[in-house]
C-alpha cells in the first residue's frame, strides 16, 4: 500500500489534481489518497472547486508517492520560500514524485530536477528557461526519470498515471482501468500535437 | 452568467465530476461553479476525495444548469425516496441538465428522461432495463434531446462538457479550451469503442 500525499495549494487547476486521483484512488489494494496543503482545511481550486485538506505537519508515514498539481497558484509559491522549504523536504523523502503541467516548474525551484528530464505545460513552455540545469523535453506527453514522472499540461496527468500503474502494476492493469473509465488512454508518452502549437517555444 | 449546480452525494465518481467543471469553470465569465449536497458539509467521492458541499436549502437562484454525476453511491440513491424528489424538482426547474456516467440512470428513475434519447456508462448498460420508456442510446458518448445531456462512462463528461460549450458559445471557444487543458476532444458524439466490449449488453 502507498500513500498518496497531494500537495494542494489555492488556485490548483483542478484536472491536474483528480484527472490522477480518479485512476490511482480506484486501485484501493495498492493507493491510498491523501489530500493535504501546508495549512490545512479548505483550499480552493483556480475553478472554484472547494476541498477539504489535511495540514502538513499531520504528516507522519513514509513510502509515499508525491503528487505535485499546477495552476495559476504556481505564480506566487514560486517565489514562496516558506512553500518551497517544504515541498524540498516532502520531494527528498519520497518514493516516487508525480508533477502534473506546472507542477514540475514548482520541483524544478528546488534544484531537484537538476541534470534530470522532465516536461511540463506547453502553453507556458518558455518558463523552463528559467531552469537551465534541467534536461527539458519539449515534446512528450509525460517524462519519466527514474522515481520522477512529470506530465504535460492538465489533462496529460491522466496518461501519466495510467503510464505509473503500468509501471507499478503491469500494463494489463493500467489498461483495464481506462477502459472501466472509458478513456482514449494515449499509451505513447511521446504523443504530444500540442507541442508544436505554441510558436514561443519553438527553437 | 449560468449557475452550475452540480449536485453531490457520498461515493460519487471523481473524474464525473471534476472533468466537466475542469471545463466549465475555466469559463469564469459564463459559468459559476457551485457544489451542493443534500444536507451540505463534507462529501467523498468514491476514490476519496472530501469536498465541501453547501446545502441544497440555501439554493435560491434561477437560470441554473445541473449537473449529475455518477458512480457507486447512485446504487443507493436510485431507492432513495427523498433524495429523487429533491432531484426531481431541481431538474424540473433547471434550464440544463448535464448527466454523467449513472447520473442518466438517477434523472431516469424521476421520469423526466421518458420519451427522451439518452446514455450511460457501458459497463453498467444493462441498468438500462428498468427504464424502457427512455429511447435509450448504446454507441455515442455523448447524447442531447433539447435541454437535457448525458454522457457515457466517467471521461465521457469531458467530452460532453465540451459539446456543451460549442452550443452554447461556438466550436472556436470549446476547441480552444479542449487545447489549453491538452485534451485530445472527441468532437464527435458518436465515438464510442467502448459500447461493443460488454457482451451481456449487445443484442
Amino acid at each position: 500500500m502507498h500513500q498518496i500525499v497531494t500537495l494542494l495549494f489555492n488556485n490548483f487547476e483542478t484536472l491536474d489534481v483528480f484527472g490522477p486521483l480518479e485512476i490511482l484512488g480506484r486501485l484501493k489494494k495498492e493507493f491510498h489518497v491523501n489530500l493535504y496543503s501546508l495549512e490545512g482545511g479548505i483550499i480552493k481550486s483556480t475553478q472554484d472547486v472547494p476541498v477539504h485538506t489535511r495540514t502538513l505537519s499531520r504528516m507522519n508515514f513514509e513510502n509515499y508517492i508525491l503528487m505535485i498539481p499546477g495552476g495559476i497558484g504556481t505564480r506566487e509559491l514560486i517565489n514562496d520560500e516558506i512553500f518551497l522549504e517544504h515541498l524540498k523536504t516532502l520531494s527528498i523523502n519520497a518514493e516516487y514524485i508525480l508533477t502534473i503541467c506546472t507542477g514540475s516548474i514548482l520541483l524544478a525551484k528546488t534544484g531537484l530536477l537538476d541534470d534530470k528530464k522532465a516536461t511540463t505545460n506547453k502553453r507556458v513552455f518558455k518558463w523552463t528557461e528559467h531552469f537551465p540545469k534541467v534536461d527539458w523535453v519539449r515534446e512528450a506527453r509525460w517524462v519519466t526519470d527514474k522515481n520522477i514522472y512529470t506530465s504535460s499540461g492538465v489533462s496529460a496527468g491522466m496518461d501519466m498515471a495510467l503510464g505509473f500503474v503500468a509501471d507499478q502494476l503491469g500494463y494489463e492493469v493500467a489498461k483495464r482501468q481506462s477502459i472501466q473509465i472509458e478513456y482514449d488512454w494515449k499509451e505513447d508518452s511521446t504523443w504530444d500535437p500540442f507541442s508544436t502549437l505554441y510558436t514561443d517555444n519553438t527553437p
